[in-house]
């Protein structure tokens, strides 16, 4: 049998005006800044609106730590929207935006796979509705405003040494990691070492997709430290007057974006912070919008439950006051199977002891994401080569460990193949099973809060991190800091920092390597390994072989 | 009598929706991608589908040199578009976008004045449709690829002190001007000496407006020569796979945008490359299109005539084959009065001495537009505070210069005050009277190019040009760019190289100082005197004024 590629499904998906889309929420044709036909914000007029509304129900789709074998989340995330319209539940998928310029490495993504895809995925994968742009000239118009500060004088008597604020461009350029800028005479300013992140990077990526509204975003956005004194007293962006500016550039960029799936549901696609060193969720805008639209929403967040679902609930529900009423954590049997020790290359082969052993890891997620008080659903995202045998394994243990695994076919057969999940979904849902808290207090200190994630979700002896950072952790706290959430910065491939360990490792440390502070997005990064923030492109990038092909359609972008 | 700001007009325009602006020019909902409800691109299908259609008339708006007193090109070649449609010829306005990042640093400008604008003027000024971000993002591509062939074994051999090929950035940002890259070791590359200029600098820039449909646009990407080899051999952006993948980036910035007069007429604002380095003018794709679509097209090129309109007409009517019908030379009373040597203080005082005394300006223009063959008249924008008799001093003199001077009175009346103006445009477009010619052939030395621009338009003696850089031009004669239009980068605001001589002065020579070759644009720049690439903001950026009122309008930008 042969299958079609995901762009081939999508470029054959009959797409409904987006006015149709919005309509089913209804928000109607004034209230939606279209972008062409099938693409629109969702105005912040209508937004102000529906604050009244009362909320749907959240869904939150995570999956297992990732291997190669692919776990399929965001592919759950939209066959999920799809089946709970299917059974007639109103509902709207809220995922992340993609990164321009790492396309132009690798080939491109998909948003979802098989029939279960928002569209129109090659705009999502390009220029989309131009909010990477906008946080791009948001950030580097702060940037420029500090050296032209201290050009004209340096009033504040900044310390070039320590500007703390990169400049970004959404592309992967190895070469802007690290420069010297400012060279070529008195004209050009004062020589000093600077460099670039990729824009997922910028804390003002983390601000937007954390703002309550376009009050909040300023606010923030002036609370973010740009660099220090010689005296170590930090300087701010509202100290340099970029706030109101940025704020402008990025007005428009605080609208979610309004696409449909293949199905012709609405999905809200808006934001997208990196993982690692901030959230790694859509917008709290959007997430926020779409409650008030729908009966049911259904987000995702990065990476595996250890990283993503453990931000979600202690950073982004904390923050904007949201609370899931399910969460589905995704697993595979090729995923369970590379935990368990079988190679890539061997995964066609039946193996059911090999899913078994690698099952661990999916009960510390689930344990883990019922510790915040949320009652758990396993989605076995289904691949063809699964047999019978492999997947009743995973349900087994699932069901030993005091929890439900459903197949669900989604791939291969849109809301039909997971009519069964999103049934169990909406039942769960509806119980109000849910008592959700995050696992530590805002008060408790901020190593107190690395210890208690890394113990309780990681299951890791202990922290080790230097005097130095412990005590960079409590200058924090001094200056009011104490009350922010952590955000963890480690491999997605473990629970631990290796990415060799799978499974359910026992009997390691978490070692801290550097700690930073984003005062404006809100949190600490706690750093456990190397991050990269800006990438650079492969040997032979994916570049090379894109060009419009004689009927103007993209190739090679996929 | 207190007149309305522009800004203040501009909001209380009433705006159609975009599709009633374009189905006056027969554009049907389908073929517009609507940005918004005021703002859309037209589709490349459409622009395909009426390749056919006859074309109308063009006419050129240009401009004695500017002076601090305004001369109101933009507004004029508005209030000319209204004052058309108001005689009941279908016209459509062509001008180019605004740049962002300028912005930031000095208050932004409008897209005209008084009653003769073009909105959704805020939009314009921010990010618009993303034209200038795709721009960004394409050039910067080609950047990082360079940077990577070179990090992966450099098969291509590129000296890499001979890397031409620069970063760009929409944002005023001197700190880029100079810097060195790649530095913090093996794994960022080779560091080299690099820079940014700003986004309407880059040649993709000037390539996106003169192509004449993509497969145009990418050939020319390719052509673009990005460095040269130790032995000073030229590399392409073809050789660094980059043409394809940057057109895809360009595609839809390709589309020329569609927006509205504050009469409700149709305007094309599309591209916008510097009018020094580059050849000033909007889009090739958007004039060409709204020819196809209008009885007249109305457009403009940047500075004086002596810079604009000789770029227009040797370069964008020489490449896109296209001919003027008639030329509007814009002149005020008030820039007359500063040719003739008053202070901008003392404007408000009537002195039509010196108005005649700075008439000389104006004659040498009107003359030198027609020598190209083609029709002139001059239109007085009209100043309140201009008396009759100094109005009569210019019409006088033009009159004895064989040509015709109209006061307009778009400014203050919209369409109302234009119409004598349009008329009169009219007669003299429908009665053919033009006879279009280039003023030098392909075919001339690049050299004697430059010579017949400095003595037959500036009135210079001679042109001043060290051996090497004639050497240089012979060069590229003998690989083949003979052919090409020159492209003069010089001061705006006299025909001499230094800026303070006004009127119209004798006796001077042209210096050459640098030449470049933009091989994909398809033209050799001759630098006669500093260029400023990257801009950097002043001492208080307007930028620190900007931001979001209670209402949710932008405070500060205009």
């Amino acid at each position: 049998m042969a299958f079609k590629t995901d762009i081939e499904i999508a470029r054959a998906a009959t797409k409904l005006p987006i006015q149709e889309i919005g309509a089913k929420l209804g928000i109607s044709s004034d209230d939606l800044l279209p972008y062409g036909h099938d693409k629109a914000k969702v105005s912040q007029s209508f937004i102000n609106s529906v604050q009244g509304n009362k909320n749907g129900k959240l869904v939150l789709v995570t999956a297992i730590n990732p291997t190669p074998a692919g776990e399929g989340k965001t592919t759950t995330t939209v066959g999920l929207g799809d089946g709970l319209n299917r059974i007639g539940r109103k509902a709207a998928v809220c995922i992340r935006e993609a990164s321009l310029g790492p396309n132009f490495g690798m080939k491109g993504g998909a948003a979802g796979g098989g029939n279960a895809q928002v569209v129109p995925m090659e705009e999502m994968n390009l220029h989309f509705t131009g909010d990477f742009h906008a946080i791009t000239s948001a950030h580097n118009l702060l940037s420029a405003m500090i050296d032209n500060h201290i050009y004209w004088g340096n009033e504040l008597e900044i310390d070039t040494r320590r500007v703390v604020w990169r400049r970004v461009l959404d592309m992967n350029d190895r070469a802007l990691r690290t420069i010297t800028a400012s060279l070529g005479g008195v004209a050009n300013g004062f020589p000093r070492e600077a460099g670039f992140d990729i824009t997922v990077a910028s804390e003002v990526m983390a601000i937007l997709c954390l703002a309550n509204n376009l009050e909040d975003l300023q606010k923030r956005l002036g609370d973010m430290i740009v660099a220090y004194r010689r005296d170590r007293t930090p300087i701010y962006a509202r100290d340099i007057k970029a706030d109101g500016a940025m704020t402008v550039l990025l007005k428009d960029a605080m609208q979610p974006n309004l696409v449909q799936t293949l199905e012709n549901n609405p999905a809200f696609v808006h934001g997208g912070p990196f993982a690692n060193i901030a959230h790694g969720c859509n917008s709290v805008i959007a997430t926020t919008t779409a409650l008030k639209l729908a009966d049911f929403v259904v987000t995702e967040a990065g990476f595996g439950a250890d990283l993503g679902a453990e931000k979600f609930l202690n950073i982004k529900c904390r923050k904007a006051g949201l609370a899931p009423s399910c969460v589905v954590v995704v697993a595979t049997v090729r995923a369970m199977k590379m935990n368990g020790g079988v190679a890539k290359a061997d995964l066609g082969a039946e193996n059911v002891d090999a899913v078994k052993k690698g099952c661990p890891n999916l009960g510390r997620h689930i344990e883990n994401v019922k510790s915040f008080g949320v009652p758990v659903v396993v989605a076995i995202n289904h691949f063809v080569t699964d047999t019978d045998a492999e997947v009743q394994a995973v349900k087994d243990f699932v069901s030993e460990h005091g929890s439900e695994a459903i197949l669900s076919r989604h791939w291969e057969l849109g809301s039909e193949g997971s009519a069964e999940l999103a049934t169990r979904v909406a039942e769960i849902a509806d119980a109000d099973m849910a008592n959700f808290a995050p696992i530590y207090p805002d008060d408790m200190s901020l190593f107190d809060k690395i210890d208690t994630i890394a113990k309780r979700i990681y299951r890791a002896d202990e922290v080790l991190m230097d005097q130095k950072l412990r005590n960079q952790l409590k200058d924090w706290e001094a200056q009011g800091y104490g009350n922010l959430p952590v955000c963890m910065a480690k491999t997605q491939y473990s629970f631990t920092t290796d990415p060799e360990r799978r499974g359910a490792p026992t009997g390691f440390s978490v070692p801290v390597r550097e700690v930073r502070l984003s005062a404006g997005a809100g949190f600490v990064i706690a750093i456990c390994g190397e991050i990269m923030t800006m990438p650079g492109l492969p040997r032979v990038p994916s570049a090379e072989a894109i060009k419009l092909n004689a009927d103007g359609d993209v190739e090679g972008l996929f």
